[in-house]
């Protein structure tokens, strides 16, 4: 690395459970000299925690940890043009911001890290900005990537569940998007950022659920079964853990059960009681 | 736990590089009496190796190693429907070997652990056999997932790139079904599994690959681009590749590109060549 550069980790540091990180991740953290802690908004100030708790934890003296306060973003319902032209805008600012705060808050020849919750490379924006900063051109940065285990391997390991059928494929989808995916295939499909509960209006005696909130850390939420027969009772536990928290992040997994699993799996369920 | 169960740890290493185990993998490996490691025939041994150098990193003493042979699965072309049932049959086989070496190979009391490459929730069969296990209830366990870094996430960060673009989905498929997925949508299709270079029969200008293979070891190979232009040189690559070490691991991401990221991505691939 040329000394005029700046070197930039992204980190991924699971999805709540500490010890989620990987030697890989311990390793970077330790190498760096400045941590860019971005918020997320104060209601989802434990997942900021989790970040402080691991810099103090792995992180090598002498270090700086500067907070970058996210630009808000417009999260009208709105059209799936409009809505990306709201995430296009969103980036822009962003990645501003970034750039702004890498140059006056970091030296060329220094070495910076995002810490991302779950895995960087799985809807999260991070690595989008930075290659945003790239293309301008006007700081030179080196980007390296430490992959992370995201909330969507942690709910099926929390679920004892594999996340595909065998020989099949899985979808990992935003909620907006649930209506149009898997529609032509017997796949799974994980489902992220929901917040209006879009497994209420999913049909079908055959569908499972796997649903996991908080997931890794002490107040994680757990609930399976035919979705017909557990779907209100996920409702309920999530209206009455956003009003404890203040906040909510959940994902869940959709199966397609073939006839002759179903049997297996409600024995496994009654057996294993994951909720 | 009763000490009349046997607790199985099935434990995710990562695909590849030693460092992307996570410090729950570790305590994991530190907490068992037996490691049993599934065989996958000669010309995958230096997988077999990883999981014997993380055991001889990481497992605290008196621990045992016992070697299971892989019953051979009937891996000739077919349709889907003999593809699952041969599945089966070999899941089946597997499950009574897996049965008769736990009860033989370790007590009651004990705690054995499975190493998995890659994800163990992610297009691997561990949890399938523990779970027909389970249902058979000859044998009692408890089972604990340790989720790994999926050899998907480590194909992104090594790419520096997402896998999926701003709000869409993220499809990840056997080869075998590649034709079937995704078709109705603008998302990104993962493939994995492919012995016969599927990609070679996808089409468009628009399309871009992210091909990985031996992705965290040494020998890791990376090409990236649009997949007119480096379908070929991703086929030279793997031939000549499995020539050298007599099998080969990849996977890669397809993206369909916007006419403007397009521009900006060719900028990226050249001023970073990841091949």
């Amino acid at each position: 690395m040329s000394t005029e550069e700046r070197a930039i980790l992204v980190v991924g540091i699971g999805a709540g459970d500490p010890d989620h990180l990987t030697l890989a991740a311990v390793k970077a953290i330790r190498r760096a000299d400045v941590f860019f802690v971005v918020g997320k908004g104060a209601a989802k100030s434990s997942l900021s925690d989790l970040r402080h708790r691991v810099i103090e934890e792995h992180a090598q003296a002498p270090y700086r940890v500067v907070e970058i306060d996210d630009p808000s973003r417009d999260r009208r319902a709105m059209d799936r043009a409009d809505y990306t032209s709201a995430v296009q805008d969103w980036r822009s600012r962003r990645a501003d911001l970034f750039e702004r705060t890498m140059c006056e808050k970091m030296s060329a020849g220094e070495t910076g890290a995002f810490l991302v919750w779950g895995d960087p490379t799985l809807y999260d924006s991070t690595l989008g900005v930075l290659a945003d900063i790239e293309a301008r051109g006007t700081v030179s940065t080196t980007v390296e990537v430490v992959p992370g285990v995201s909330s969507v391997s942690s709910l099926a390991a929390r679920h004892r569940i594999p996340l595909n059928q065998v020989g099949r494929p899985v979808h990992i989808t935003p909620a907006r998007r649930l209506s149009e995916v898997g529609q032509n295939d017997d796949g799974d499909i994980v489902v992220m950022l929901d917040a209006h509960e879009s497994f209420a209006q999913v049909d079908g005696d055959d569908v499972w659920i796997y649903w996991g909130a908080y997931l890794g850390t002490p107040d994680e939420l757990l609930v399976a079964g035919p979705l017909r027969e557990v779907s209100d009772r996920i409702r309920q536990t999530r209206t009455q853990a956003r009003a404890r928290h203040g906040w909510i992040m959940d994902t869940y997994l959709l199966r397609i059960m073939d006839p002759d699993e179903r049997t297996t799996d409600e024995g496994r369920d009654s057996g294993r009681s994951p909720s």
